[in-house]
């Protein structure tokens, strides 16, 4: 028996059809990337100069119309085949800026095109600009909104092999900086300091700026789970959490361990070796058929007995940095191939915190672990 | 005759009046920063869990609604006085997420307290969400939203000392940052390991990360103005230009110096100290009742024999990294006391270039350099 496989643009196909749409508006950072390719930078924030970096419109199915603010051209290495890109104007400065402008009379333009009269038009109303909505409303007849933001979430969680990669990617990196940790702390350093040399290692692997999340925290810290790290220096015996979220190329790695700098008591080592049973268990319940929920649970369950540890289980990994499948004990959805998930079960104390996490591809019959770092309790 | 200061919420109030308009409705990071003091913190991206990190409601004058969402509490330490705080639901686990419902339902509840209903509201048509807006206009009868996001602009083009002691900060950093490259740049070392360097000492001093907009490249691509750290090695008699805008608290700094490793050559001389006297001219042409684009002229008329830098001459700095006033040729606006202004006039040949920048307040007769560091084309 062979499976065909169904890429992410032919579940948004069976999508249109189920709820009657006849094409698409696509605004978030997430979408925009995961149909087009193309990955807005967000580390420095928005920018001045834009509406929005980019617009994409599917409509109808065979035409993929990008509209990207014309300073972000030497981001559209990673386009996917078939998207037409065009361009609105953002930076000037012989003349006042037009951008807003630009952008409405050049989307307007490609609808011309195609005519969205009448037409059910899925968006996602969460980033979709009330400007935006204005500009359409006073142009297009009869264009009906239909809000399919939930509907892309679950969409999304099934990845195709071009995204897979790009995940592989971000989770070598995530390898990366957990080394860098093992390798670099030692007492009597900031957690600033520690955080620049993974830092480094992982930029100097991509080859440029990364953005990332971080959790890195040292000693009593450690039993809140996280924070940003901060000028507080790392002494001997302490704990420290990292769990390091880098963004390559728009998607996502996710990692986190827990080590003891110097001599961990016998009770933290007890319960590092607890919680890495618990993500053991957790990684070995993920296949398909199995409910997101059943995974969360099993993992909680072992752990119960020294205090729930009040967040999810896991969470998908694609575009955005925690997504659908949720592994929560309420989420009844059911795993399939293709799914990216991160576990990262954990132990608070009062005085100290574990957490451990890695990041694995659901297989037909089981899962690969992306994140290829071992969880390490002490530096040698 | 003393003067009287008037501040941002009382040019706000003089807006409304002017626009007749009841009350206002903030979306964006910058104006929910500037009539708030909530900062949200954009280095890792836009939040899975919000559909904005706040929304600030203005109506009547008398009362300023925040609405945050509630995984956003640790960041109200710098709240403006009189902000009356709402939260609503972001992360959750133990049930599906919920937070586009809450968000609107709290933010009815604000309305409700207060009434909408024919109101004429100032809003930012770029950064309000559609949704946000469906849920007005299914709730208020006869409200009219008119977008001020123009206005707004050339409103924040002057600050309050408050805002003036955050930016101070924020140039100070990019002082810190500046000295780095001076201290740390080395023949053989890449543009991330001196990036990786001169963020550690800027981030040590404010004890925290730091989102930071960042040039830094050297030798040949120089020529082209900027772009961000890779792992290019510096080689021996290389120019390094590196234009540092950190963000501190919501406000910006910004800074720019260009220095050659070794020994640059007579024309690289001549040329560093061309730009240096333009940008002398240009702060020295900054003063109260001068349009923006006689600073901007004067500067590139200086630099006109080497060919035009093609950008800005320089630009406000505040909430936004690129505001008003822009100092441009074609900008006619006239500087007031308390305006603060970054200037970066540049010379651009085809095998190098050189920028010079400071960040300046307007006084009242001419204005303070608020970057303290030193223009140096060497190190020793």
């Amino acid at each position: 028996m062979t499976t065909v496989k169904v890429s992410r643009l032919d579940r948004l196909e069976v999508l249109a059809k189920a709820k009657g749409l006849d094409g698409f508006l696509f605004t978030s950072p997430s979408s925009i990337k995961c149909f087009s390719g193309y990955y807005y930078n967000f580390e420095t924030g928005p920018s001045p100069f834009h509406v929005l970096p980019a617009a994409l419109i599917v409509f109808p199915f065979e035409l993929k119309s990008l509209l990207v603010a014309d300073n972000e051209q030497d981001k559209l290495a990673g386009l996917l085949p078939d998207v037409q890109v065009s361009y609105y104007s953002s930076y000037v400065y012989e003349n006042a800026l037009r951008f807003t402008e630009d952008f409405s009379s050049q989307l307007l333009k490609i609808i011309d095109a195609n005519g969205f009269e009448n037409a059910r038009i899925g968006i996602e109303q969460n980033t979709m600009p009330y400007g935006l909505y204005k500009t359409l409303r006073e142009h297009s007849i009869g264009i009906k909104l239909i809000d399919i933001t939930n509907e892309l979430n679950f969409l999304k969680a099934v990845k195709d092999e071009d995204e897979i990669n790009n995940i592989r990617k971000a989770s070598h990196l995530a390898d990366m900086g957990q080394a860098a940790v093992l390798k670099y702390a030692k007492e009597g350093i900031t957690e600033l300091e520690l955080f620049s040399k993974l830092r480094l290692d992982m930029e100097t692997v991509a080859g440029a700026r990364v953005p990332m999340m971080t959790d890195l925290v040292s000693g009593q810290s450690t039993a809140s789970g996280g924070g940003n790290p901060t000028n507080k220096i790392i002494k001997k015996n302490e704990l420290i959490l990292c769990d390091l979220t880098p963004c390559l190329n728009g998607y996502w790695g996710d990692s986190c361990n827990t080590m003891a700098l110097g001599k961990p008591s016998t009770e933290q080592k007890r319960i590092f070796n607890l919680v890495k049973e618990a993500l053991e268990i957790g990684v070995n319940s993920i296949r398909p058929g199995v409910q997101a929920k059943e995974v969360d649970l099993a993992m909680r369950k072992h752990l119960e007995a020294e205090g729930d540890f009040a967040h999810h289980g896991g969470h998908g990994v694609g575009t955005v940095y925690h997504e659908e499948p949720r592994i929560t004990p309420y989420n009844t959805i059911v795993l399939q191939p293709s799914m990216v998930i991160a576990l990262e079960p954990a132990v608070y104390k009062n005085d100290f915190g574990i957490r451990l996490e890695h990041l694995m591809l659901v297989t037909k019959d089981g899962c690969e672990v992306l994140t290829k770092f071992d969880h390490r309790f002490e530096q040698s």
